[in-house]
Order: C-alpha cells, then structure tokens, then sequence
C-alpha cells in the first residue's frame, strides 16, 4: 500500500497545559497549526511533547481532536512506544486509522538490560496486533532517557520481518559515530536523527531530516538548512543552527522551550509542565532569552498564534 | 482514620499470562489464595508481576476481579505508580476505594535525572487527587530498574507534608548501607527491604518487612524467618534462605519465577511471560530446578494451586 514518505524538519510538538494541568487542546491546535505553516512535521507525544506524562486516554483524546481540527495527518508522526505492548498497539492502531505518515515507537522502558529478543518480540507483538499495511514504524532510540538502545542487530532484524512496515529510526543517542554506523549497515532505513546538531551530517550521509526538541521554536531556521544543505552556505547555516542549540542546551531543554513558547506567544501558561518536570526559574528564563537574544534568535510566531 | 497497617512477607504477584498474552485472571486468583494461605502480602502489580507491561486498564480490572472474588483487601499493597500523574492517581484511587492496606508507588521513571522539586510535586499531586483520608503510600524506590532514585530529603518531605498518608518504602536498591542510613535518618518510615536477604538486618534495624520476588515461590520460607528473627535460630534461618535466593538470581529472576511455578503447579503456561521479557530456556528451567533440589528447596503448592 502506498503511504507517502514523510521527511524534513519534525518537531516533537510540546504540550500546552492549563494551570490545573489538563491538556489546553485549544492552544495545541494553534501551536500544530503554526508548525504546520514554518513546513514543520509533527511529532506529537514525543520525549519534548510530555507524552509519558499524559494517560494513554489523554493521548488518543489529543490525536482525535487534533485531526478533527483539520490538522494534515499525513505530517503526523505521533509517538505511540508504551511500557506495555497493550497500550503501544491501541495508540499506534488509532494513528493509522487516521491516516499518520508513520508512528515513532520507543521501546518497552522499564525493564532494563532485556535481549534483542525480547525487545523484538515486543515490536513484532505491537506491529501484528495492529495488523495494518499501512503502518509505518520509526524506531525511537534514545538511550539517554529510555535507558533501552535499539542495537543495528535488531533493527536489521525487524526490517527484515516486517519490510515497508518497519521503515525508519530516530536517532536520539547524541553519539554521530553510533548514527553513521546504523546507516552504514542498513542503507536503507530513513533516518531522522534527534537533533539538528547532525542535520548537516545527516543528510550527507544519505538521511531524511531531523526531529529536535528546538524545532518547536526555531521550525524556520532548520527547515532552511534542510532545504540548503547542498549549497554552499550549508556549514554556516549548521553553525547558526549550533548556537542556538548550544545556548538552549545550557537549561533544562522542555521548560525551556515552553518558557521560550511563552515569552514570544504572550501565552504565559505555555510555562507549564507537569511533574516529574519542573517550569522555569524566573531568573533563568530572563537569562535564556537574553543570551538568545544576543545570538539573533526569534521564534517566528504569527499573530494567530500570540495570546490574545 | 484507622486502616491497619501491613507488614511481613509480602510477594511483588507474578502475573499468569494465557498463550494470547492475555492475563490469565482465573489463576491469578487461585494464586493469590494460596499465597495468603501462607500468609503471604499480595503486592500485585509489582516489577516482578510485570505490572508496567500491563495496561492500566488491565491493571484496573485485574485489581476489581480479585477483590470481587474475595481475596483480602487489607493484605493488598498494589504498585500504582505510572509515568503519568493521571494514571497513578486513578490506580491508587481504585486501590482506596477497594480497601487496599496501601499502595506501593513508583515515582514518573521515564525522565532521568529530575529535581526532588518534581519529584515531590508528582507524588503530591497524585496523593491531592485521590484526596483520601484512607490511603497509605510506600514510596518504591527501585533505581537499578526505575533510574530514578528518591532521597532521603524527598521522603521526609513527603512524610512531613503528607503524614499518616506517606508511611513507608519499599527499598530494592539492593544498598543495605543506604537502607539503613534512610531508617536512621527516618525512623517512623515503615521499612520493607526489597529482598529477604536483607530481611534479619531489617528487622534488627526496626523494618517491618520484605516484598521480595522470591516470596512468589518460597513465602513459607521466608514467613518463618520473619516469624522467628528473634531466635536463636535466626542467622541459620536467613542464611537458609540466602542459599534460595542466590540460585535464584543467578537467572532472570521474573522469568525463573514462573519456570519454578509452571514446575510445581503442573500449569506450563506459568511460564509465559509479556515482551520485553523471555520465558527461560527449557534447559535453564532444568538447571534451576535441579540446583534447587540440591539445596532442599521445594515450593509448598496445595491441591489447589496444581493444573487439574
């Protein structure tokens, strides 16, 4: 069945709260909506959206209202990878049904050190019960926060069961060696790595795009790299990218992006996130968008995405 | 308000699974009869019951099941902590209402490296939820699988904040040393040590307990040490039961847990397990269960636990 490739620039789309820490649909739409415009993918309930923060209720609920309000599935990447192999199938199934380019799936993250096996057995469980050609699977590597890799191993292995169904990888390791190695082995897996960082690096190498946390406010910026990296300009435009990227690495990334969100949108409660994750000092969002500002950066939102 | 308080051996309750993966709730029952038969706690829903590979809405079901079928609310002590807010406060919700001594609560394990700040606030916020006066909390800290520890300091702000709501720890850290620096330091924390081998220093240091995996298999065993740690016999016991314990482990405990089950109840599909987990090997089951006859283990199964 022919479901068109999605690449380019994606963003794991933050999630606006309201103060009782319910999920502002509303002002979701608007922030998809804005993404949309700047040729952002979507990578909604990804480590930046929230997404182990919210019920599994909570993420169907969003996924529904958000096509409902005329958001293009087909530049939906949503993340659907659950502890249980239950509730990964219920999400990844519903994201099908409506018509997503592909799900990105974290594997099973409590348990830690189980085999490849295991870890294959667990995808190919979620992808059988599915049962659907249209699905489209973005393995979701990050070993940092899941604290599970997805070796080369398996990942050729679940390519191999499950070809045009298991098509892709995001790479969020932060280790460029790692990433290079993967696609070395397996040219034909489509690789969005997890930070713009190695956008340049990655496209040289024959990937698809980036999905990174600051494409939630920078969506323009990147989406230009990722349209020049032939040119000439390309390395200049990676280190615009860097430091921009460099100076948000500097906070803890998500409240930082919301504080960011907040400031430029006048939506103040876009400072909110929900616990185990703490909002932004004060002080500390001064300085962030001081230091920003010193660097030229501006979040390019439109007027129908400021407060009002 | 009064609720008596839970204390002894108490099982993490290994959950049966059919060939689907479907849980087996039929046998769930019959096991947690023969395990309070023996006097044995019922912490369903626990690491070793692979609760978060479970779905909530499972784990909903599987607690109403139980307790319609008349297993004893008050020797029940359910792991309710979810990655999200909204999910822990609606296990632990259910958890009161049933009449649940307590609940075993898991901090948010997906982000890594969060403040007490959130960690506190995602505890409070889950305890300002389920707004009764009945619950009683066992903060479960478990970092060599959950990677996020919880500090001292974050459970005498708990206790402090919450009292007579945050009684107790489950402490599988596995660091003796740092469950008796966390007594000491908090000398009211109802103490229970996440395996019997810590079982006699618990009880000397003031403890009142262990949830331990073993119990699934060998709660007569370690009833007696509890039962007995201010006899004589004492050392000879614990050093009994280390000898249990130390075979165990020298497998994927959850794993051999159900191969000795399926064993000793004659009921084979004990030993499935969900991905990301393996059953154990037929010839690791072998290994396992000869070794533990060398040391004169055997599981005390009744008529009633055995496969008809």
């Amino acid at each position: 069945m022919s479901v068109p490739d999605i690449s380019g620039v994606i963003a794991p789309v933050i999630t606006p709260f309201r103060r009782d820490l319910g999920i502002d649909v509303d002002q979701a739409i608007a922030y998809c909506r804005w993404l949309l415009s700047k040729d952002c993918g979507l990578a909604v309930f990804g480590t930046n959206s929230e997404a182990n923060s919210l019920s599994v209720g909570e993420r169907l609920d969003l996924l529904d209202r958000l096509v409902e309000a005329g958001i293009d599935p087909s530049r939906m990447l949503p993340g659907t990878g659950c502890c249980s192999i239950v509730e990964s199938a219920e999400l990844t199934s519903r994201a099908v049904q409506l018509g997503c380019a592909g799900v990105l799936m974290l594997p099973p993250f409590y348990y830690k050190g189980v085999s490849d096996d295991g870890l294959f057995a667990a995808f190919a469980e979620v992808i059988e019960r599915v049962g659907d050609a249209r699905l489209r699977v973005y393995l979701y590597h990050i070993p940092p926060v899941a604290q599970v890799p997805i070796s080369i191993a398996l990942t050729e292995r679940l390519m191999r069961a499950y070809p045009g169904t298991v098509v892709g990888m995001k790479d969020s390791s932060g280790d460029w060696d790692g990433t290079a190695a993967m696609m070395r082995a397996l040219p034909e897996l489509r690789m969005f790595v997890g930070s713009e960082t190695y956008l340049l690096a990655n496209m040289r190498a024959g990937g698809v795009g980036c999905i990174s946390a600051t494409a939630n406010v920078y969506p323009d910026g990147i989406d230009h790299l990722y349209r020049n990296w032939r040119s000439d300009a390309a390395e200049d435009l990676q280190a615009g990218l860097n430091r921009v990227r460099e100076t948000m690495q500097g906070y803890v990334m998500i409240a930082a992006l919301k504080a960011v969100a907040a400031h430029y949108t006048g939506h103040e409660d876009w400072r909110i996130v929900r616990p185990p994750l703490v909002s932004m000092a004060e002080e500390d969002a001064v300085k962030l968008l001081r230091e920003l500002d010193e660097i030229g950066f501006r979040m390019a939102v439109d007027d129908a995405s400021k407060s009002k």
